[in-house]
């Protein structure tokens, strides 16, 4: 066990500088729950060197050069938090990697493209590839799924794992807004980034995700045919729908094992159940639910995201890697890792919610109807509501399990019917 | 790293049998998690060597006293499934890690009245003691305190981490049945043991309690000054009325900082209000609200018994130990965790739901309200509900934040108040 083990921290933003304030501030605290290990935190790199991070920047070696850090010979593990899938980000943690140094990341981008590569380049030099913060901020699910929950196999894991669109989609349901007015309001407050696309498309769920699949299920990490779509079209009409049924709407990371036993991998908007803990999940919180064979349903939820939830995370990395405790990137080997074969999600079963606009005529449900049934689709539940105003009504359906590819065949026959107003909604429900 | 680690299972009842099936049919999956390790089972011990147990006895070395398992010089590692506090299972514990040989239970009654000492014998030896499977079975709750959250402090830790308690309680709530009826169900479908005094009257949940109350807030592991209430004395009438007022009760372990900086350590029925995810949990679930400093609440929830997701624990230990991941079994070194010093439960502050049949008489409302705000007991809401047939009414209240003292004073008034019938009920609130 390395008595001290000296660190330093490439990107010194608001996550980075909290890491550097906990083991000032709690250095009493990591005495004692290092044992004999002791973290230094020796050299630090950020954009200004004079920006106030609470605390003092000329305690550390400061880096102009993230790079420097990871060539540094005083360091012994690399802590990056500069962000993106390439560029800087990568250098660094190649650079650490291949100069035996261990590194600790925040990076889900990252470790979803080259994820493969990074984990091999640390086997190669026998050190350590951690990325707890990566995935759901403060919730040490990466730990779960390599070590708490090692006996077991995965029938299907969701997760809430972005904490913008659940905070969005959670205000849009408590005060009936639309989405653009609460999305402009999420970036007032700080809740949502400047464009906004990341997270509002579903990329970060999507990169999240893939790390997620990687370990529950095997698979190299790859964003590969994954299936990704965001919240943009969700109305809080769609939310009331949703609500008078007994669902909440949420956007969902799934992986689940399909009928071929490949491994779905898709992001999007969620009808889930009100009785599902993901659905009491409200705010920028973040939960997973995870399907296993030994312990049953697994449910954990927490701050997402946040300098001090995210550094705990990153904290909690470091003290593994202090303490000796050792564990590979992706549970096994890279090389057995399976190669992710894509499922389409024109294959993917599941119940559907359909909100079509329709001229208000006698005959217009029993028509809309009938083309379901012609295409081998059952409703579960259908409501109409009339808009007089308009002349028109609103027909909302939940289907029975059916596949997508039906479903958009009925889509395409809705837009082309002449009682048709509009583009039908179409989200898939989630039984969880 | 050990590439192969014997162990040696003391007591193979549904379990232990589990956690030799587990390595016997997922020996695939073992060999790719475990990289090059290898865990072998050797020896097992138990009472009846013919009976079925999905794995053929034969295959093991058979002891007929579990003790010879922790001399065993090919043994490695001792699972101790065997229970109790003392006994059989405290000799093969200590025996084995005098030997050397790690351990692995999931006994919480050996560790909360034991557990210093057995943590001792482990450092002196150079050995592992680990417990997943002691506290709330699949959940992988230790390892959350001992490496996931290990940069954060508690505020407050609440548990509802005895299934059978959760079982009868949510039962009773969900069928409007009494405590005595669903019991005696629950003890014919094996959810509840005969007798069930060590669940129902709290006990279980303290053992657990006091585990995560050392691992939580830096302290020896113990019962001592504990406070332990059952949930015998629930009706379902409580239920109910905790419902119109919008709470569930459930019984929680609680340790939570006092004002004086002393650790509250309880175990009672609580009133929980129903948005809090623990309302939520029903059924022989187990789940835990951990209060941190750096992540905010962080709440898990899964099986909590039952022999796969206790095996699952197990294995989970066993896997870290042939993995070479060294963690203390209380986090920090024996030497630092402080003595516990007990808060006498009379210095509790919360609010209290309590509820008194009185004779329905002009004039007994504001009687009763009277004694309360003479004692200081400001009351939040209250419910009368006349039983005309009995000529009395049931007055339910719940009160501000209060100390137990000043409530206590109050029911004994309330006993000798000539127009209450019977002891009145109360049962602490938990803002969660």
């Amino acid at each position: 066990m390395p008595k001290i083990i000296n660190i330093g921290v490439a990107g010194v933003g608001t996550v980075g500088a909290r890491v550097v304030q906990l083991f000032e501030q709690k250095a009493g605290h990591f005495s004692q729950v290092l044992g004999g290990a002791q973290v230094k935190v020796v050299a630090i790199s950020g954009r200004d060197k004079t920006k106030d991070r609470g605390f003092k920047t000329s305690d550390y070696h400061w880096c102009k050069n993230a790079v420097e850090i990871a060539k540094d010979p005083d360091v012994q593990l690399v802590v990056e938090l500069i962000g993106g899938a390439d560029g800087v980000a990568l250098e660094v943690c190649t650079t650490a990697l291949a100069n035996g140094k261990h590194v600790v990341t925040a990076n889900k981008a990252l470790l979803a493209k080259h994820g493969k590569t990074l984990a091999e380049l640390a086997k190669q030099n026998k050190v350590q590839l951690k990325y707890e913060a990566a995935v759901a901020g403060g919730i040490p699910i990466i730990k779960l799924l390599q070590e708490g929950l090692i006996a077991n196999s995965y029938a299907r894991l969701c997760g809430i794992i972005n904490g913008t669109c659940n905070y969005i989609l959670s205000v849009m349901e408590s005060q009936s807004r639309s989405f653009n007015d609460v999305l402009k309001e999420a970036q007032k407050l700080g809740y949502a980034e400047t464009p906004p696309d990341l997270d509002i498309d579903g990329h970060d769920t999507a990169h999240k995700l893939a790390l997620l699949t990687a370990l529950a299920f095997g698979k190299l990490p790859t964003l590969e045919g994954a299936y990704i779509e965001g919240i943009r079209k969700i109305t809080s009409e769609d939310i009331k729908y949703a609500r008078d049924f007994g669902y909440a709407i949420r956007l969902l990371g799934v992986a689940k094992r399909a009928a071929g036993g490949e491994i779905e991998q898709r992001v999007h908007p969620c009808l889930v159940p009100l009785t599902s803990p993901l659905a009491q999940v409200t705010g920028a919180v973040n939960a997973v639910m995870l399907e296993t064979d030994e312990v049953g349903p697994v449910f954990i939820a927490g701050a997402g995201a946040g300098a001090k939830p995210t550094a705990s995370a990153v904290v909690a990395d470091i003290c593994d890697i202090a303490l000796a405790r050792k564990t590979a990137p992706f549970i096994r080997s890279v090389v057995k890792l399976k190669t992710h074969t894509p499922v389409d999600i024109i294959e993917h079963r599941g119940p559907y919610y359909i909100r079509t606009v329709v001229a208000d005529h006698d005959g217009v449900l029993a028509a809309l109807t009938n083309i379901f049934g012609q295409n081998g689709i059952s409703i579960e539940r259908v409501t109409q509501t009339p808009d007089d105003d308009k002349g028109t009504a609103t027909i909302v359906m939940i289907t029975r399990n059916t596949k997508e590819s039906a479903v958009r065949t009925v889509i395409s026959l809705l837009k082309k019917a002449s009682y048709v107003r509009g583009t039908p909604q179409m989200i898939r429900v989630e039984m969880v």
